[in-house]
Order: structure tokens, then sequence, then C-alpha cells
């Protein structure tokens, strides 16, 4: 696992602007190449994975094109290019393997949602691997993957994934994937992004749980709107990413492509049970978040309530008393009361009885 | 029935954490056993019952491969596993029988959905049995059943279960189970989970019921608000476990395998209609759960009316009456009002008629 | 029409218990028969009325066996067995017509959903007839149906029902009844309880719009909320006995059978239609049911709106007031305002100056 | 267009009652005729109108039969019932076309939904005419229809209906009408039907936009409620009428039959199209309707804001000020305040900062 | 990019009125044609841009007549008609390529779905331009398109468009454009349509971020509901607009036409995927708008209790004290408190102990 897990306080920004790739250029042809995302990663660096059963070389690359006679005949290629900002290195990949321009663009406009596109020669996914950064953002990775008879080739926007227990399963020929071809080795990093996701369900699940103490303590300040609201947009984004790969999973489990072997189909079948344990998920958090908001409200309106209750109470105990000391404070000529020579005394008595009437009736009414 | 059903005031646990298999150990090789639940019984316990219409042997065992010799050829053999966390024995019954690994891995991973999985030479189900333990804690027990030609096996999280019924009926030999195949045997076993279910919505109904009699008695607490949450939770989870499992219920109909006989598909066929009476009803209680919260809310506005109302009453009162009090009690050389004879009982006749006719305009409003 | 529809006040009784037949005894078989309903009818009556064109004769036994030496060959029988406690006489009925086991069960099982089971010999159909009984309480009566080439059963948990008008047009050969099969009986008995569904949903509406009136008239007490919460249950409960049965309705449309004339599918469309006439009635009251929650939410918003401003108008006016003669009974040696000649009349204006402008200021905010 | 577009002030009548046709009778046998309608027009008026591309003529009798031997061959005759109350007029047509008892039975049965039912010789359809009468009171007319070879029946409730306009077209040979067949002018009558809708959508945008504007200027009373909750049941009655309605187009747009010409399909999709606008538009109306509900409460819930802030500042500011004058006004011996020269005066200035201070911080929380 | 992105302060305009284009005139023949659109360009400008890999004219005429004769055999001609109130403009384009006379109706009725219609010669497609006009008004312009072999028409309502990116590349011969057919072409106005839509959802995305700054910062006032209410109409059309547009390019991406060449159905499935990232979209802002209802309410009940607040606390701590000057304010004639030399100051710091406990208790309850 890698350094992304170390989440503590997540924060989410601002609903992303969505901007397709091509629109930014004047004159936008379609197929024409941008890089949408924000991941400012200057270079290109270019991973090599050469294997097969009794072999492996890895190799790290500043350029597609020094990878291309790394590869052995025969072996199983898998390239992982890091970084999305470097237009020639793609295209220059996309030469090389004969890849239609649109999955060009595809590969570099981070907008483009879950999905799988069949090509004569090889199939091309794009998904989303979702995770907090260091500052807690909640971060959006586009990875693109195109699986041909070889070779697996995986577009990522920045360095640093989920991968590395796969690459160490494949260095130490542990697993199947050293004997599979490169549909498993699809699977395998499909898998890890899945195993991903259950890390980001716990997060949120954990968030819904704090909330909601903090709900039942009754300690919300008004800022749980906020943090209510957002959670609901981060639940919102993940069933965006991952209803549509759940798709994605289906769809490549029925494929009819050579290029996917049989054996492989079952392992496929059982990513989708896993994708789809992950969307039942989201729509019961998704049920659960919607719940908050009415909790918080019943949570004002009881604060409110106790409030009211204390002015009821010290107004309707003190207003009946004033007006009996009212009473005796005027100055008309004759208030036979007053000359009684324990008339203050007896007045007190008086009040008395009705304070203790009056507590006797909000207790009774269980407002003490 | 077993002691599961003694239950009294059912608790539920926080949001489980869901976590898949072979995500806790590193270098998490898809087919790698782990098991991922709280159940920490340490040993495995073998059950075998091995019969035929004129035949019946049962025999429990501590290691699987003891169980395979006291097979009888011709014979159904029902081979029920307690406990999961005994790796070895899960993979030594996989040998035995060639499962695929993966059903191994879904085998111990208690997170895994409802789901029906066709191999040439056998079937896997996997589902959920759901109760309240003794603590009256909503526990969730991970069942799978892998269905072959003449042998049937359970795989359970801990001992104790709810088919003591249906050993009685294997060992007297009463109805149709004898005489059937193994087929009827799993139908049978399902029939049980599914009489389990009534029994939880059952106690959901209380549940919702006697929450639905606090909220009418208007004695609410602020907990009620934690107590739906709750409900609704649990709600969500038995949905979770029954929707995909009569969805595994419906493809069991309509399965074409040679090892379901014909005849026991009628069975089934009632089966899924029982599953379709709880799914229903789960529908209902959840429609009603969620209207509990709009109930709460209610009883909070009509508490604070009340309580509005008190304060209204005893304020509008006594505030004019206090006023008259303290015009009289001015210091002004002449007044003339305060040097009648009866000046002061004058007042106090004033007083009664504004008390009154305000108690009237109180009760005219039906608040009083 | 039976005296069933003398209805007034329709009481809802708390949400039904649901229990499984063969869950009561022990050693639940499933196919062991055991009534679950709550009508104790100890006695089965059976009907029997046997017709042709030219023929009719009817007549009431009290054991099945004496009605089956009573049926002429190549009539059309029809045999209504009213009462479900006495399973022997289910059974008896179950071997002469040789019914599945499955069927007997769900005969009893008053928790059975409307469906149809089609069988080579007959076709099974479970519906609910719903009434309100004398008591005003929400019943609801499980009927089963068991269509042959020359006979019809139909199974009842208790004597009266709504097919009398039925017999009258058997017994005086009025419509097509006397000179079409069995299946036409069929529909004609499935026509009637449709037709009743029409009448609870007439009581349904005025339910509503009772409720309505009350909200409308402000004159809504709290036990509003249990109506609504009644009404609510009971729409829920009147979709899940409907909706199912516009499915089986459906499928009787479109099976494919040799016991269902062509000339009978026309009628069975036309009852579909009258069916989903309910189904539509149903979601339109189940949105104007949820929606008075809201209207009372807003009803007792405006009261306490009301409670406010009476509060708020009588000290926004008294409190000033009283502050002003608070300041003439302080006892400084020197306020020179005391010595005034007209000084307490002087007052006395401005007070009233002071009232009239708080109350047209109250007027301009149309709070009075 | 007719008078029954001018409409102002629309009023909607309680929750419709829902009878079915053959119920009012005793020994209802289906297939019996009995007009289920409120509009009591005691006569029946049959208008014929027979046309072909050359020819035009027509007719209006009082009596079905007289209207059949005006017909000419060749010619398309369209036959327009109104008033549904004279059963045996529509017995008699009924015989002269050799139409199905249930056709019928449908014709005068107001509450049947919208639907097609397919006969070997003829269609049959049946839709709603809404409109607001004269009173503003929302009427639903039902419409039925069948379309033959040469000939196509309406009937109609009563006198006055939308189609003048097409009338006109056909005496003046305008359009395509005289030139094709009867299945053009059915489409030419549903046309005209669903121009109907337009402007009911017209009217209720208009209602939803005033009860806005009402809310906006915050001079919202209690009736608004009912005002809300009668615009809902309109919307939910019109999606009642015009959504079977749109399913009718639908199939007729794919029906394969000898009756409607491929031409005529062009128009009908087009119709689709049109009635898919109606629903698309009630679907957004009936958010925005129950969105209401919703700025209801907030604005009950500032004007409650509002009286409370009232409340608050006048007794914020004087409830002090009252006790500063209760403090000398008390009699004790000795009070040093008393004595001092310009004592109340000073008192005063102190009362003037306070109030000023309290003035000046209302303003700062923006309550002022 | 055109000036309509110039955008600063959108305004919605009430819900639209919708008419349908045949309706306005009497007699209104389907078929007939008659702008229903607000735009009141008077006059048709007609564009026509022909073009082949080699050749490129372009010109602008007042007639399209004008139009035909400059048309090279051979070239893609693209001719886009500014202004649709000129019947006659339009029906001679309909003359000259044969239009069903259907499809002219629907070029000119601004309120037809978006949709796609299948001829033999042709391919009809409808959908809709939306953007801010330079008020802020949400527009809605609507654009037909008709595709043959070798033309394309467009049909606009007003002069300025989108498209200017796109002549510049069909000038400057840059991209596939000048190579491709009028599929391609067609595919390339859509294209320039979907990144439009992009545009709006970005604007959409600031006016909900800024609407929840306004609700965090408590600052909202009463017409943010408007402003909500009007953000949820906006999103409402939008979806309305947008939704079956995607159906219109999924059907055209599965046609079955000689007029879509193989490699444009490659782009046009990216379309595909572009307008679905805008469906998902809406539907994640139609979830966030939906809630800030939702947040208002939560903060007017906010406010609520901190006024309430502010009123309970000084009402709670002068009351009190109030009561205690009354009670020496008294004149009964023997007090003896009042006699004790230092009782005024005595009962001072009595009125200063009652003071502090009772900031001391509201503290704790975290009012203060």
């Amino acid at each position: 696992m890698n350094k992304r897990l170390k989440i503590k306080k997540p924060k989410i920004p601002k609903l992303p602007k969505i901007k397709r790739a091509h629109k930014i250029i004047k004159n936008d042809v379609p197929g024409t190449l941008t890089y949408t995302g924000i991941k400012e990663q200057k270079h290109v660096s270019v991973e090599l994975i050469d294997y097969s059963p009794t072999n492996y070389t890895t190799s790290t690359v500043d350029d597609v094109s020094k990878a291309f006679n790394k590869q052995l005949a025969g072996d199983i290629s898998w390239i992982n290019v890091n970084g999305l900002s470097q237009i020639d290195q793609i295209e220059k990949l996309g030469q090389h393997y004969n890849l239609h321009p649109l999955i060009l663009e595809d590969i570099v406009d981070t907008n483009q949602r879950p999905k799988i596109d069949e090509y004569p020669d090889y199939l091309f996914i794009v998904f989303k691997m979702l995770y907090y950064d260091e500052h807690g953002t909640f971060m959006n990775e586009h990875i693109s993957l195109v699986l041909g008879e070889n070779f697996l080739i995986t577009f990522q926007e920045a360095d640093g994934d989920v991968f590395d227990s796969l690459r160490q399963r494949i260095a130490n020929a542990k697993g199947r994937v050293r004997n599979a071809g490169s549909d498993y080795l699809m699977f395998a990093i499909m898998d890890a992004v899945v195993d991903h996701y259950f890390t980001l369900i716990e997060v949120m699940s954990d968030r819904i749980e704090s909330l909601e103490d903090i709900l039942f303590a009754n300690t919300a300040d008004q800022d749980i709107t906020q943090d209510i609201q957002e959670l609901k947009r981060e639940v919102l984004r993940l069933r965006k990413a991952v209803f549509p790969f759940r798709e994605v999973v289906n769809r490549l489990e029925k494929i009819d492509s050579t290029l996917i072997d049989e054996k492989t189909v079952t392992y496929i079948r059982d990513l989708y049970d896993h994708v789809t344990q992950v969307t039942d998920s989201i729509d019961i958090y998704r049920e659960m978040t919607w719940g908050l908001m009415d909790m918080y409200m019943t949570t004002i309106s009881n604060k409110m309530n106790e409030v009211m209750k204390v002015l009821t109470i010290m107004a309707s105990i003190f207003i009946p008393l004033t007006f009996m000391a009212g009473i005796y404070g005027m100055n008309f000529d004759y208030i036979p009361e007053l000359h009684f020579k324990y008339g203050y005394f007896y007045l007190w008595g008086a009040m008395i009885a009705v304070f203790l009437s009056l507590l006797y009736y909000f207790k009774r009414k269980k407002w003490l």
C-alpha cells in the first residue's frame, strides 16, 4: 500500500470544474490532445515490466521510444506511463501501437467517465482511482488502460499508485500472474483499484459515524451542515466513478474477444461481485447521509425546545410574583392588607405557595 | 429452533467495517484465503450426515479428512463445516472436491454478497443468515454451500444454526428429504434460512410498532432519533442481504443444470414466493421507518407549541395586570383614583375583569 | 352485495404479524398444512354449484367427500370451500383432484402473496379479498382458486363473500356464465373481487378527503398523525395485495393453456384494465397521503406562528407602558414631572399614544 | 376553438369517486351497460359527416338508426355520438357495426383509462379530453373511438368539443383529410385532443407561477396549502390521463394493422413526439409543484423569525429599563442615589445609554 | 467562441409558455408551418459552405433559391439557415430537397423536443442549443438538421452560433472535416453543441457553489428561495433538453443507414460518452440543488434559535431582578429589611449574585 492511504482529516474541494480536453485550445478539432487535469507533473516517466513464466526484467525510462526496444518477443510487456501532460509521449505510444486518435484524446481527458471500447486489436478501458491525498483532499486519478495481445499499457496522471503489491507479485512470481497472459494482468490491476475502493468506503463509513456521534451528542454547531453537504458530494462523486465502472466490468465479463482468456473470465466475474459490493454499500451510505440532514433538523428543533422551556419557566414563575409585588407597591389611600401586622410575611407565604405550585406544574409536564 | 431466537432488546452495532478477504495480508494475491469475520471460533468442527432412503449415519470430526472415508457410495453426504478461521481445513476440502480457488476465497470472505456461481460439476451459493445474538446484537452469518451430484457442503462461521429441525427430519425420515437428492437438501437448508427471515421481520415489525407507540404517547426523548437511525440501518442491511438472495433463488429456479431435479424446481419456485413475501415486507417497513422521522418532527413541533402556549398565556395575562398595578404605584402629586374610598377594590374588580376576558379569549382559541 | 360493505369508522389493526404456515409446528416439513389465519371458523362448509346451459343444482355439505358424488358428468362444478382450519378436508380435496402438496400448503398459508402457478392439469391462483369488517377493521381474506377442465374450486377463510350476485346470475342463467366454461366462471369471480377493490378505494378516498378537511379547517389535534400513519399503512397493504394481483391477471392474459378459452381472454384483458385503474388510483392516493404529513407540519407551524404573534403583541405593548409607569413610581427626591398639575393625565396621554402607534405598527405588519 | 377554453379561476373538485359501470345495478353481469358519468345529457345527438375527395354531406339526427341509411358506399363516415346515457342508442350502434359487448361497456364507463384494443375488423381506442368548464372546474371527458375500414365512430359524454376546426377542414377540403382514409381522420381527432393538452399545461404553468409569486411576495395565507394540494391533485390527474394515452399512441405507431396506412404512421409518430412533450412538461410541473410546499414552509419559518425578532427586541430593551426604574421605586430607608440633586436625570442618562447600546447590538446582529 | 458566452448574472425567465406550431392559426391543419419562437429575426439569412478535399467556397445569400445554383457537384454542401420566421424560405428548401411536410413543421416548432427521424433519403435531427444571452437570460435555441448524401442543412432561430471554430477548420482544412463526408460534418456540429453544454454546466456549478457559500456564511435573506427555485427550474430545463438528446446520439450510433460512414460511428460513440458525462453531472447538480432548500431550512432554524437565546437570556436575567426590586417597592407598614442600615446594598449584593449565577448557568448551557 502506498502513502495515499495515510488519511486523517479529509477535506473535499468544491464541485470540480468539468472541462473537455479539446475545448481549451481554439479551433478544437476532435482528436486534438490536451491534458485537462490539475496534477502538474512536468515530466513523463515510463516504467516497463517485461515478464514470462521464466523471465523478468524491469526498467524506468523518460521517453517511451526507449522502452520499445527493451521488450522481448513472447514476453508480456506492462508499460506504465505516469504523467499525461507531455502530449508528444502519448502520441509516440499511439503511433507505435497504432491507437485510434479518439483513444489518445480520452487518455488525456481526465473528465472522461469510466468506459470500455472494443477495437479489433485491443481493448481500451478508462476508470478512476479515487483517494485522499496527503492534505486529506478527495482526489480523482484518471487511469486508462490498453490491453493488446502481449502487452498492457496503463496511463496515470502522476507517480505513485496502488500497484506496488502487484509489482512484487510479478517480481517474486507469486500467484497466477507470471503464468497467465496480459488479460490476467489487466484483471489484477483492476482488482487492486477495487480493493482501494473498499478503503474509501471505510473512510466514508467512519465519517458518517462521526457525524452521527456529533449529532447524537447534541454538540453540533452550524458547520455540520457544511460537513454533511460535503459528504453528500463525496458520495455522489464516488457513485459517479464506481457505477459506470461496474458496467465496464460487467461488459468485460460478457465480451466476446480473443484477448480475454476463458479462465480469466472467472476472475472477472469475481471482480464484478466485489464492485457490486462497493455499489451496494455506496447506496446504503447515500441513504444514511441524506438522513443526517433530517437528524440535524430534529437536533436544532430539540435545542430550540429547550431554550423555550427555560424562558417559559422563568417568565411564568416570576411574572405573577412581580404582579403580586406590584399590587402592594400601589399608593391607594386605603389598602387594608398593607396595615396588617404580618402582611408582608403573609404575602411572602402566598408568593412561595405560587412559586411551588408552578414548579410542581412544570415538573408534572416533565419540563424540569 | 435454536437459542438465537431468544431476543429481547436488540442492539445494532455501528455500520460494519467492510474489508475484503485477501486485503489484510500484504501481497494480496487474488485467491489467497483469509477469514475476514469477527467470530473467533478457533477450531473447525465438521459434521457429516450420510443418508439414503434406507440408511442414515451421522458423525462429528475435527478434521475434514477424517470425514471423507466415512461417506458411503450411493448415499447423499451433507458435510457441514462450522468455523472458517482454519484455512487449511477449507483448503483440504477444496482439493478433495476440486473446488475453484475463487470459491474458497468467497467461502471465507464474510463480506461476499449473496450470489450463485455455476461450475461444470457443482453449484456454489453464498447467502446470509441474519439473527440477533444473545446480547441482542444484529448479527450477520456468512453461509456458503456447494452442491454436487451426491453431496452438499455447507460452511458456517460458528457452531449453532437453524437447521436442527432439518437434521431431525433426516434422522426420522420425515417428509421428502430422505427420498430426494442433494438438491432437495439444498432447498431444505435455504428454506430454513428464509423461515428465519420471517422471524427477523416480526422483530422489526415489533420495533417499528413500539417506536410508533412511543411517538404517539408523546413520551419520546431525544434518544429516539438514535433508535430510528439504527432501525433504518437494520432495514437497509436486511435489504442488502435478502434482495440479492431473491435473485439467487430466481436464477436457481431457471437454471439449466443436471444437478437440480425437475421436482425440486417446484419447491424452489415456492421458496421464491416466500422470499418475495419477505422483500415486500421489507419495503413496507422501510417506508414506515422513514416515516417515523417525520412523525418525530411533528412531535417535537407539537411540544414546542405547547410550551409556547403556556408562556403566551402566563405572559399575556400578567403583563397587563402588572401594568395596571404599576400605574397606581406612581408618585404623581395628583392621581385622583388613589383617593377614592374604594379605589383599591375598584381596581381589583377591573383586574379580575381583564383576567377573565383574557381567559375567555384563550379558551375560545382552544389554547386552554 | 354482502354485509362487509356496511363500513363506518374503519380502524386498522397494527402491522400484521407475518408467519409461515409450516413454521408453527416443530419439524416443519415443507408441504405440511397448518392454517395461519386468525379467523377461527371451526367447521368447514362446502358449497357445490353444478351447472350446464340447461341444468343447475346447488347444495351445501359439511364434508367435501359428500360433494364429489353430486357432480354430474359434462357439467361445470364450482366447489366453494369456506374455512381453512380443518386440514383434513383440504387434504381430501387435494387427493381427489390430485393437487400438488405445495398447493395445499399455499391454500392454508394466509400470508401467501397473490400468484399464479401453472400445472399440467390445472391452474392455481392465489389472491386477496380486502374489506372492512363490521368493527371497521381492515381485513385481509386469503382466497385460492384451482381451475380445472370442468371444475373450479375456491377456498375462503370464512363464510360470507362478494359472490352472491354471481350465484344469482348462475341460478337465473343471466349473462354469459351458464353458456361458458369454468374459465369464464373464474373470470367472473376475479371480476367480483376487483369490483370490490373499487369500493375500498372509494373509502380510502373519503378518508383522505376527511383528513384534508380537518387539516384545512385547522382543527387537527395530535391524533391526526396516528390517522395519517394508519392510512399510509393501509395504502401500503392495499398496494401489496393489488400489485401482484395485477401481475397474475397479466400472466393469465398471456398464458398458453388449453384451460382458457380464447373468448375468455378478451374478458381477462378487460379485467386487466380494471385492475390497472385500481393500481393507478392507489399510486395517486399514496402521493396524496404522503403529502398529508407535510400539510400537518405547515398547520402546526402556522399555529405556532399565531401563538407567537399574540405573545409578541401583548408583550410589546405592555412592556413599554409598564416601564413608563415604573419611571414615575421612583422615589427620587426631585422628579419635576411628578409635581406638574396634570402630570398624571399627560402621562396617560403619552401612554395612549404609544399604545396606538404600536397597534398601528402591528396592523401594518398584518399581525392583527 | 370552443368555449371550454374561456377559463379564469380554475377550481378543482374533490378527488373523483371512481365507480365501475356495471357495479351500480345489482346482478352486475360483465358486459351490462350503465353510464357512470356525471354529465346528465338526457338525449343523444348523433352527428354524421360523410365525405370523399369529391363529396361531402353532414347531418344531425337524434337516433343512430337514422344515420345508417345516410352513409354513401365508398365514402368515409364519421359518426359522432354525443351523450352516453341512452344505453339503447349505444347498443343499436354496437349491433350495426358488430362491436364486442366489452367495447360497449368501456364506451359508457367513464372511469376506463386510456387504452387501445385490437379486434379483427376494427380498433377501439379510449382517451380523455381534459378541460376547465365554465365554472373553472377541472373536467374529465371520456372519449371513445372505433376505427373501421371506412368509418370512424366517436363517443363523447356531452355536446361541445374541440373538433370544430377539424369539421371546417373537412367541409372546406383543407389539408390532407379529404384525400386520406378514416385512419387519418382518427389521427386528426387525437391531434386536436393533444393540442388541447397544451392549453391545459399553459394554465397549469400559470397557476404554479402565480402561487410562486404569492410565496415570493410573502403574502401567503393559510389557504395556499389548499391551493397547492389541489394543484398536486390536478397534476396527478393529468398524468393519469396523459401517460397511458402516450402508450396508446406508441402502440398505434407500431401496430400491424391493415386499418392504418403507412403514410399515416408518419403523422402518428409526430403525434407521439407531441404527447411526449406534454408528459415531459407534466413531470417538470410535478417537481415544481412538490417544491411549492417546501417554499411555503420556509415562508412560514421566515415569518415566525420576524415575529420573534420584534418580541426579542422589545422585551430585551424594556425589561432592563423597567428593572432600573424598579430599583429606585424601592422604599429602603437609605438609598443614597435618591437624594442626589440630579439623580433622576443621571438615571435617564443611564437608561438612554442602555437603550442605545442595545439598539446598536441588534443593529449589528442585522435584526433591525 | 461567440459572444453568447459572456455571461455574468444569469436571470432565468418564468416557466416558458409551450405552444404548438400549428395551433396559433385557426383551422390548424397538421403540416401547416408557423414559427412559434420569440426571436423576432425578420429576415432569413442563408449561409452556404461548399467544400471538397481540394475545393472550398463560402457565400451568404438572403434567399435559399440563390444558394442552390452555387453548389458544385461532388462537393459537400453545408446550408445554414438563420431565422425561422420566413415560412416561404423554409418551404422552398423543403421542395428542393423533397422534405416531408412534418419535417418542415418540426423545423419551425421551437417546442419540438430533441429527436431523430429516419427517412429513406435523409436523416432529420432536432436538438437544443442552450445559452445565456447578453442579459443573462437562460435561452433555448431550437436547431434542426437534415443530413443527406452530399449535403447538410442546419436551421437556427437567429444569427450567431457556436460553430465559428468549425467554419475555420473547414476553411483552413484543419482536422478530418474536409476529407470526410457530410456525416462527419453533422458530428462536428453536434460535438460543438455538446462542448457548449459543458460551459453551461460550469455556470450551473458556479451558481450552486455561490448559493452554498451564501448559506454557509449565514447571510441568506429571503430572496434565496427564489434563487434556489430558479436554479431548480434551470436544471430541469437542461435535463429536458439534454436527456432526449442523449437518446438521439445513442440511436445515431446504432442506426443502420448508408448515410453514416463506419468511421464516423467511432466519433459518434465518443460523442455519446461526452453527452453521458453531461447527464451524469446534471443529475449530481440536481441532487445538490434540491439539498439547498434543506440547508436553507436549517439556516432559518438556526437563526431563530439564536434570536430565542437572546430573548431567553435577557428575560431570564432581568425578570427575577425586577421581581426583587418590586418586593422592596411595596408599601407594607412593616417590612423589616427596609430599615436595615445597609439593606439597599445587601439587596444589590443579592441581585449581583443572582445575575452571576444565571450567567454561569447560561454559560454552562453553551448559550453564551
